[in-house]
C-alpha cells in the first residue's frame, strides 16, 4: 500500500529513474512485505529554478552508472581479456582477492596469478544482486564456470560468486570464491 | 538532493521505518550519487481510515523481519548447532549448496556431510549486504573461518561467502563458497 | 493509476472520510477509467494549528449527513407515514413534485393529494445513486412500487424514480415518476 | 479548507482534467460541507518515465467521454431519429425500459413501440446530473417533453427523467419514465 | 530539517521563485532555528489546466517587483534628482516623514524642504531588510550619509535609516531617520 | 493560490507552528501578491521515527523566540531600568549605537551616557516589522518617545526607530534613531 513521492531534480536520464524507481520499490517490499502491485512511486521533477537547499538553487548530478551492468561489461572484458578495457571500471586503489591468491592490485597481477590455473574461462551467471549501502554499492554476482584446465581438459558447472564493491561509480574491490579446488581434488 | 515522502499506513514498528529509511536513501544513493546528507525521507502515516485503494480501506502488513539480523540469527544457532532454532527461520523448500555438497535439503543432511570436513567452525563476519529485489531479498555475508580440521590442526583466516535467498520472511535458500579445500591443498 | 493526497482538518468522522474516499475513487474512475484497484487516496490530517488561510487558523466542518442514507431514512419516515420525523429532513422551502400533482409545498399537502390515488404503497429500491454538484447534491433512487388501489386490489413492480435535491445537508426539492398512471390503465 | 493534490500521468486532455477537478471539487463539496472557495485541487502531471506501480512504467489511459455530454449526443441522435450515429454510443448488451414498454433491447424495437405513442417528442432539459459510483457512471437527466400525439394534438410541458448507466465509456442501461399517461387520462 | 513543498501556477519569473524560495528559507530558519543547510524548499508548478479553486481555473499572478530592488531604484532617483523616475514608484496616497519635516506628500514637497539643509547627499548602505507582513511589505534600509552642508562643508559617516511601507508593489510611505541634527550641534 | 506543504518534526509548540504560518504567508504574499485568502499553508508533522537525513532520525529544534516578542520585552525592561532581566537578551558580543553615542558595548555604558539626555522615555510603538535573513533576523520598531528633559520639561511626540539583529535567539546589535537633536534645537 505503501507511496512514495520523490522529488527530484530534472536532469537524470530515464534508464536512471527507472532504476532508481525499481530499486525503491524492491526496498518497501523486502522491508514492508506489501505486494509488488500495491507499491507506487512518483517522481516530481522540477527544474533547478524551483529548488533550494539554503536558499540556494543546486544542480542535478549525473546519477551513477548501473552497478550491475557495469560489473558485468567489467567482467565481460575480463573473459575477452580485453584488460585495457577493464581497467576504465576500476578505482586506483582497486584491490581483487581469489581463492588462494591473496590481494591483488592490478590486472596484470591476476593474469599472471591464473595463468597456471587454468587456459580459460566462462561464466554463466545466475544472478546479479545489488546491496544499496550508505558509503557502498556492493554487487554480488554468482553462477557457473566451465573452461579448461592447463592440461586441456575441460571443465564446466563449477560454482562461483563474484562480489564488488563500488563507490562512486568505480569498483574498489572484487572478492572471488569458487569450486575450482574441490572439482580439481 | 531528493525529498522522499513515504506514504503509509499507521502499525509499523519504528525499526521497520527506521530500517526502511535506510535502505530508501541506500537506493537514492547509490543511483544517483547524491551525497547522503542531502536525501531527507519523511513518512506519513495515515490510519486505516484515511486510505482507500479502489475505495476500500486496507490493512498494513506487519512488516518483514530485519533480513540481515535473521541471517545472522540463523547462523549463530548453526554454529552453536542449535538445529532446533534454526529450523524456525527456513522455508518449507529451503535447499543449501556447499563447495562439493551439492544440493542439500535438510539441515541434519548438512551436519552429515559436514561431519568429514572439520570439528567445528566459526565465521568472522566482514559484512552483511542487503539487496532488495522485486521478489526475493538477497542477503550476502562474508568474513573469514576459523575451526580445527578432522585431525585437530586449527585453522583460520579462510574466506567464505554465505548468499541467502529470503522470501515471505523465511530462508528458501543458502549457497557457500569458501577456500577450505584450497587450505587443505 | 491516480493517486490523491487529501489534506484536511482533523476532526471529521470515519464515516465521512470513507464517504470521501469512495466519492472521489468513483469521480476519479468513472472520468480516467483507471482501474479502482489502481485509484489510491491518501487523506493526509492535520490539527487545527498545523493549517492557515490566509495566515488565520480554520476549523473544520462537521461534514454533511449521508445523502444516500438522508434520503433512505425520510422514504422509510414517509412510507411509515410518520410526518414528524420526515419533516425533520426539509428545508424551509421544500417543494415536491408527483405525476399529476403539481407542485406541493408540505407533507400535509401530499398526503391529502395522495389519499385518492392508492391506500398505501411501498417501494422496493433497486439502487441509490449520488451526484455532487457544485451547489446541490442530487440523490437519485429507482425500483419499483407495491401497494393497494383504493378499491383493494393489489399491485407490485410498478416502476418509480425520485429525484432528490439537497443544499446543506437539507432536502430541497422531491421530484417522483413512476409508472402508476400506465398500470392503472 | 480541503486540498486535494492529484498525481496523475501525463497525457490527459485538459477537458478532462477539468472535468475532474469539477467533479473532486463537488465530491469534497457534498460531503465536508466546505465553502467550494476553500477547495483547492492540484494536478501533478508526471510522465511515464517518472511513475511506476510494482516496479514498472505505466501509460495513462485516454479517459472516459464526458459522461453527461454523451447522454446529450445520444438524446439528440435519438430526436433526430438518427439511429445509426445514436447506435455509436451503445454497448452490446444494452437495455432501455419506458413506461409501459418492458425491457427493449434494439432501437428499432423502441422505434416500433413508440410508433402508436406520439408522432413525435421533444425534450427541454432541466438539468443533468452524474453519479460516480465504483463499477457504472450514472446520468440522469430530466425536464419536459413536448410533441404532438398520434391524432396531431399538440402536447407540451410533461415532465420526464431518464436514467442511463454507463460502463466503459458506453450505455448500457436507459430507463425512462414520463407523465404521458397521466396527460393522455 | 523542514521541507518545504510549494505548489504554485506556473508562469512567475525564475527571479520570482529565487527570491520567493529564500524568503520563505530565511523564515523558516528564524522561526525553528533550523539549520540553512538542512532547509529545502520544492516549488512544484502546475499550468492553469492542473488547478482549480472551487472548481474553476486560476491564473497566476505577475508577482511584486523586488521590494529590496525597488526602495534601492527610488533611493538612487532621487540622489540623482530625477524626481519623474522617482514618481513611478509611488502610490497616489505616499507620504514621506524627514526629521523636523512633518508629513510631506509630494517629492516637490520635499526637494523644498531639504534645499535649506543640505547641498547634496550621497548614501552608503550597510543592509536593506525586508519584512513581509499580511498587507504591506516593510522595507528598512541603513548605512551613513556624505554630503554638503549649505556652507559648503562636507560631511560623512552619519547615520541614517529609511523605513518604506509597500502595497501592491507600490511605495506608500517613506519615513526616515538620521543623525544630522546632532552632527550639525 | 499558492499552496504550502510544510513537512516538519513534531514537537514545535502551537505558538511557533502558528508565526511559522504567518510568515511564510506573508512572505508569498509579498512575493507573489496572491491574495491571503489564497494562500493556504498545511503543517504535516512526524515523529522523529518518520524522519531521517542521510539514513539517520533527527531531533527537532526547540525553535527560536518570538523575535518582535522579545524586542518588545527587552524595550519594557529597559523603560524600566531593570537591566538585568534586559541582559539576558543579549549575546555576548552585543553592540548598541544611539544618536550621538558611537559604539556602546555595555547596558551599563549606555545608561552613563543618556543621564545626561534626558530624565526618562517611554516609547509608543506605532508598528514592528520582522525580517528574516538568511543568517539574522532583523527586527524594526518605530513610534514615538514621550518623557522628560534633564531640566523637568516634559517632550513627547518625538519620532524613533530601533533596529535590532538577533542571532540565534539573541540580541547581537541594536541601533537607535530618533529626532531628539531636531526637538531639542
Amino acid at each position: 500500500m505503501p507511496m512514495l513521492q520523490v522529488n527530484l531534480l530534472k536532469g537524470y536520464s530515464p534508464e536512471i529513474k527507472h532504476r532508481l524507481m525499481r530499486a525503491l520499490t524492491g526496498a518497501v517490499r523486502g522491508i514492508t512485505q506489501a505486494k509488488p502491485d500495491a507499491i507506487t512511486v512518483w517522481i516530481h521533477e522540477v527544474g533547478s529554478d524551483q529548488y533550494s537547499r539554503g536558499g540556494e538553487p543546486r544542480q542535478p548530478g549525473v546519477g551513477a552508472p548501473d552497478s550491475a551492468a557495469m560489473v558485468g561489461d567489467f567482467l565481460a572484458a575480463m573473459e575477452a581479456r580485453d584488460l585495457e578495457k577493464a581497467e576504465t571500471y576500476l578505482a586506483a586503489d582497486f584491490v581483487m582477492s581469489f581463492p588462494g591468491s591473496g590481494e591483488l592490485r592490478s590486472l596484470a597481477q591476476l593474469v599472471d596469478w591464473a595463468r597456471g590455473r587454468y587456459r580459460y574461462v566462462k561464466k554463466t551467471i545466475i544472478a546479479t544482486d545489488v546491496a544499496y549501502g550508505m558509503d557502498t554499492t556492493v554487487v554480488t554476482t554468482h553462477g557457473t564456470l566451465a573452461g579448461e584446465w592447463p592440461d586441456g581438459r575441460a571443465f564446466n558447472g563449477i560454482r562461483f560468486i563474484d562480489r564488488f564493491e563500488l563507490r562512486a561509480g568505480l569498483l574498489v574491490r572484487q572478492d572471488v570464491w569458487n569450486d575450482l579446488a574441490n572439482a580439481n581434488e
